[in-house]
């Protein structure tokens, strides 16, 4: 692999040189690295750009490192990542992108992620994207997630994008089975004149399933961010939804969550506020001898954390 | 006027056979009634259906009333009413509406109101509709309000529709300049296979305005509610939205409360809620001997009042 894509591994997914375990490492569209390991096998797909991940049953506490990397300008890559988790497993699936402008051209990322999550199995799935470069090229990643929560299963999905990424649209679906449970912590900074869109649809279909989906975003310079959230109670089932945003300089966020309740025993919430950092906040810890900026720094990174 | 009509003033104005002050009585299309008041002047438009209702400046403390009544299925009412309301006028409109169907066609009134509220200017914007008839053919009401705040005003919109609206489609807009600040307060209850749809759209445009836009609903039967707000901070300002419903037997609820920040010191923040009756509430008034049925308009009551 090049040294670009060595310095994005080790933004993304904690590269110290090597992975243990089973991983697949992408480097513009091509493959720079693929190890299997016992429970989980990884082969390429033949139809299609992408990888088969398939996680034995009942595997205990493995993580698997799938990161993908765009290294110069004028690349657009399209990838199909399957997930089969085997019933009873548990996993931790780490799954960054960072993206490399040089040029004038977009560097571009679109990554297509399907998951089937058989009965009782638990998956930690992180997702941390990056774009650097001196190019003035954008750095775009178009991240799709699509999972199927089978019962009694878990997933919790962790979606940080804090820096350099110009444009992104996000759109994660997903069906619950009888009690399946899912969390979805999103994180999201923009600046400069980025964009950023995040779609959310959550069916909860089985009964006594439920949904926690937050998002904490920061909009700074002319950023513009818009948040949506679909949640449908389709039987028993909770669901709650919640978006937070803190509005910097002159930058926009839209926030639109949506709840349907499709019968009498969903109970579905949600929450949302955005506004600028709280002066008493601000003065607090410029009173403990913070600068302005280090104090704003200080509040911004307690809200992402 | 009719027999029906003046039932149906009594369900939706309070009327006991006559208004005081200033009032127009709206009657299957025709005017059924009309009185100006010194300050409050009612003139029937030239060019399409409806009167313009001038409140002189400075008004203080009065009411006029303006009812519409359908009276009989195979009418389709459109009424255009436009408020002009002077400076520091203190003025509550009492806009209630009416529809009987006594066949198998509809009974129709699309009403359009528009306010131009003048600086300083405080209104009561009272909406109660109701649907009654032994008919097959579908009470429907479809309400539009377009209202421009001026600086330092105050407008209050109370809606109510409890019972027996087929159908309905209630679009309200507002624009509110310096310091202007705007309550609405929906109630709204639909049974059997009724449909009702809401959308507000509030611009927070002056330095200052606020809105604080609260709906609660309750469905029963099959009947369907959607609930749409949309509020844009262009500027400091602050806004809330709530939806909270209460949903029963069969019947589905959608809320999608958007909220856009364009400004950094714009403060927005919404939440909904929706779900069944408490088991706990229930079980607690049945315990002081209430039935369930009881128990539960109870409930209601209290949610709607």
């Amino acid at each position: 692999m090049n040294a670009i894509t060595e310095k994005l591994l080790g933004l993304i997914s904690d590269f110290t040189g090597s992975f243990k375990g089973a991983y697949n490492i992408r480097e513009d569209g091509s493959c720079a690295g693929r190890q299997s390991s016992e429970n989980i096998v990884i082969t390429p797909k033949t139809d299609k750009p992408g990888i088969d991940i398939h996680v034995a049953p009942g595997t205990a506490e493995e993580t698997v490192y799938i990161p993908a990397c765009v290294t110069h300008s004028d690349v657009e890559d399209l990838v199909y990542n399957d997930f089969y988790i085997g019933e009873g497993a548990d996993v931790t699936i780490v799954a960054g992108c960072g993206v490399h402008a040089d040029g004038e051209e977009a560097a571009t990322h679109n990554g297509i992620h399907s998951f089937m999550i058989g009965k009782g199995a638990k998956v930690r799935y992180l997702e941390r994207h990056i774009g650097i470069g001196e190019g003035t090229g954008k750095r775009i990643i178009n991240p799709v997630t699509e999972a199927h929560l089978g019962e009694d299963s878990y997933m919790e999905m962790d979606t940080t994008q804090i820096e350099g990424v110009d444009s992104t649209d996000r759109r994660t679906s997903a069906t619950l089975a009888a009690r399946a449970h899912l969390v979805i912590r999103e994180k999201l900074m923009t600046h400069g004149s980025q964009a950023a869109a995040t779609d959310f649809v959550v069916n909860l279909s089985g009964e006594d399933c439920s949904a926690d989906v937050v998002s904490r975003s920061v909009a700074k310079g002319t950023s513009r961010q818009v948040f949506r959230s679909q949640l449908s109670g389709n039987t028993r089932c909770s669901g709650h939804s919640e978006c937070d945003a803190i509005i910097m300089d002159r930058a926009s966020v839209s926030a639109i969550p949506e709840l349907t309740a499709n019968h009498l025993d969903a109970a579905l919430i949600h929450e949302a506020a955005i506004g600028k950092i709280a002066g008493e906040q601000l003065i607090k810890l410029m009173t403990l001898g913070l600068s302005e900026q280090e104090a704003e720094r200080k509040i911004i990174e307690g809200f992402l954390k």
